[in-house]
């Protein structure tokens, strides 16, 4: 984590220290607690982007203290270093830096169901900043905003901030999203609400909007007038893993879709908010899911994954992952073809895909051109078939490397198609995902952009809806390890289309 | 010349050998026969592109024969293998290739303003395809090609061409370049009249050709709507040189502009072709050059290199150079504003420029992007006042550079320029400039493209007349090694513009 800190001070610690908050934790033993929370508040620390007079207030159900719960916390982390599969590791903690953390930390043990853990709370608040972290599952996400509400404890005045932070997932579909929205907005104000849904580090979503916004090579061609469609790739190479619990009521479309899919396409093809506040870029993040057609079954994809190899290993059958139904028909890939209702992309499709297991590891968006005009040219045989390409690779590369053709030297007029890339890493030097430590930075600051709202939830769900039902038949199987399911390739191409190969690759290897 | 010709065989071998053909040289012992014409002859040779049946012969006014006279053009031309600053050098010559050139050369002593000599010809070419190729002074053309349609030798017939290959310049204004074209025109037909202009290579003309039209990624910005201005530099380091006696009643305008620099201004900004015949390029070509709308002197800077230094070198002012006038007004340097009068180009100003003993040594057409229609973002402060960029740098480097805005990574909104560029070297392979043999190649194969058309060329030289006048003051002076004068700076500054830096490197450094 010490050198994680390091590679990250460049981008945090430019950064104001927010002003002092008290980080109320629901779940403090929780998973998501020591992995995700205390570890980026380390970073925040580490970086000097911590309030000096920032304070924990650490709730669960266990018996503790403030200082038994923080020695703990210490000892977990610490063992993460060990762990190489970790999101966060490092060899030693710098006390500084983890003594600024959790020195004041306090720890009430009590029920988030019982009303008089929160009369208690609010005698410790006062009109303190607060930020309540839920670090619960969904289901008490309800109940926990009820008691809050009950108390008071969502009050904001004129001298301090209440805010509230939840973690994805925001309901599985239309309705529960809808009953999460209700059942938050009764105890406290959208703006007080910080959905965390990190997927896009801040930077990338800032690197998109800056080079869409900023650049006038790319703003004339962005729309359907040159535009042919559009793939949006977020691949993984690993399985479910241990997460077979969670998986199997969950499946691709929920766990990747309505989120992060939908934010890749919204930095993609939002219209240009009129400033970067976070209301402006949110709204047009709404307005762009908004406008999404429904998707019909016909449009959608989706299959499970068998045996194959990943790396050359062998690895197992989704059915056959630790607690996987044998008979699973819980999708672990779904691509799909969509269309946006509005000036800009009308009758443009945009293709969507995600999967485990597959045969290379990458997240990014490929801008497919339309062809010129007409074609001068001959075109030679390995190459033909293929327009410009803008791609916006996010990771684990960070480019943006376009495709074009060049004459070939020599006799007659052959073209190929070469790449011309901007990388982010080696520009700017290899930048560490940040990512959860900015959002809570964030949140400190007031700063929602990046959190989801209410409204573009909704809008995802509902874009989704038709599709996401439980299948009636098992799924088709695409092997460990393989591009996907045949059927996929046959969506795109009922419109001629054709998916580039998932890889974090160059599409043509640098020598022709 | 062996080196140079197995760097090119990948180019040249391809070819398809041209039909027999002998060529008639008018000045066979002048320096553009053994500088250019042989050495280029030798090298379709080493590449197999030139027939089996190719003959030559030598004309010239002094005695020789034959063997004699290729004897005595083999020891100068390997006399420049010790000349650093030959344009043809080698260790050895190869002695197929040498031989498959001279082999059944014959030489006849004449005078080519006496029409026996052309009767003589009439006897030896019969109904031979014959390339007559002018190595003389402009001021023979017009007598030899009257010689020539007197002695009935322009006819072509069924089966047998005849061709003119005539060297720049073409006339120094529209009045001598029309009387060219008249003369010229008397005796043969436009089709058969090869103006050679060596100043790009074809694959150089060929490649902004394919980029410009085969991709819509440049396609839909390629016009005024997107376009702020554009910038087509010429700069080199050298000076006069040994020069001075041709440079003096020539100057940077005549001996740069209505060729060489419009014909960058030509592939950059002619509508499509609607095919790639050499008729349909070079139509397009007339096209431009007849809209562009005339010069006026306020259009025009012109200025004369005073002393200053080239790497470090202490160099001699213009003025102070061998057969050079103490009192020259020639200019060394040349820069304009022209508006091209069409619907693609109309209000875009484009900005040319050529100089002798500048900075750096440059070819290279820049296109500047107008901006994004309005600014969301912070801007670094050394970067602002850049919009976006397509560089396409020819010389000596050869590539595609595209600038445009990325967001700085960390805190704020700032964007910084960087560059995206694609190598035509790198991806494949340093080519070695394959110039004037490809020209004759052309003209063996019948294929015009790249040769210089009479409409052309008056247009070229109409659009210049006003400015085409000797100097009627003292020149400004810029300084040796320097960016040029500051009037050409000021000429830009009226419409807030700005020439990039003489230069082949890229324009901001890697690291930011």
């Amino acid at each position: 984590m010490q050198q994680m800190a390091t590679q990250q001070r460049d981008v945090l610690s430019s950064k104001e220290p927010p002003s002092a908050c008290t980080l109320v934790i629901f779940g403090a033993n929780g998973d998501l607690t020591k992995r995700l929370l205390i570890p980026s508040l380390y970073d925040l620390a580490a970086a000097d982007a911590l309030s000096n007079d920032f304070s924990i207030l650490a709730i669960d159900r266990v018996q503790a203290t403030g200082e038994s719960w923080a020695r703990g916390l210490r000892e977990t982390i610490e063992s993460f270093a060990k762990d190489p599969t970790a999101e966060f590791s490092a060899a030693e903690l710098n006390d500084t830096a983890w003594n600024s953390v959790v020195k004041t930390a306090d720890y009430i043990s009590g029920d988030f169901t019982q009303p008089e853990l929160f009369q208690n709370l609010h005698g410790r608040l006062g009109t303190k900043n607060v930020i309540f972290y839920f670090a619960v599952p969904a289901g008490l996400f309800a109940v926990i905003a009820k008691n809050l509400g009950d108390a008071g404890l969502l009050k904001e005045d004129e001298g301090f901030y209440r805010r509230l932070i939840v973690e994805k997932p925001f309901g599985h579909d239309l309705a529960t999203a809808r009953q999460l929205d209700v059942d938050l907005l009764k105890q406290a104000d959208e703006s007080q609400i910080y959905r965390i849904d990190h997927f896009l580090g801040k930077e990338v979503v800032q690197s998109i909007m800056a080079m869409r916004f900023a650049n006038s090579l790319f703003e004339p061609i962005w729309r359907r007038e040159y535009i042919d469609h559009i793939e949006i790739t977020a691949a993984e190479t690993i399985g479910v893993e241990k997460r077979g619990k969670f998986y199997e009521p969950t499946g691709a479309l929920r766990d990747m879709v309505p989120n992060h899919l939908f934010t890749l396409l919204c930095m993609v093809a939002m219209e240009p908010p009129i400033n970067l506040s976070a209301k402006a870029v949110r709204d047009e993040k709404t307005k762009l899911l908004q406008a999404i057609r429904p998707l019909k079954p016909a449009d959608y994809v989706r299959a499970q994954y068998g045996a194959g190899q990943i790396n050359g290993q062998d690895v197992p059958a989704y059915r056959n992952e630790p607690d996987v139904s044998p008979e699973s028909r819980t999708e672990t890939y779904s691509a799909m073809r969509l269309y946006i209702d509005n000036w800009r992309w009308g009758g443009v499709p945009f293709y969507l895909r995600t999967g485990k297991r597959m045969k290379g590891r990458s997240t990014e968006v490929a801008i497919f051109l339309k062809r010129a005009p007409y074609n001068l040219f001959d075109r030679s045989e390995d190459m033909s078939g293929l327009a410009n390409i803008i791609r916006l690779r996010l990771d684990p590369l960070h480019d943006i490397e376009m495709s074009f053709d060049v004459k070939k030297p020599g006799t007659g007029e052959i073209l190929t198609l070469v790449q011309s890339v901007f990388s982010y890493d080696e520009f700017f030097g290899k930048e560490t995902n940040v990512g959860y430590e900015a959002l809570l930075y964030d949140c400190m600051k007031g700063d929602q952009m990046l959190f989801q709202s209410a409204e573009a939830i909704e809008a995802a769900w509902a874009a989704v809806e038709a599709i996401n039902r439980p299948a009636e038949t098992d799924l088709p199987v695409y092997a460990a390890g393989s591009e996907g399911p045949k059927e996929a390739d046959a969506l795109l191409a009922e419109n001629g289309h054709k998916w580039l190969p998932v890889t974090a690759e160059t599409i043509f290897s640098k020598t022709p």
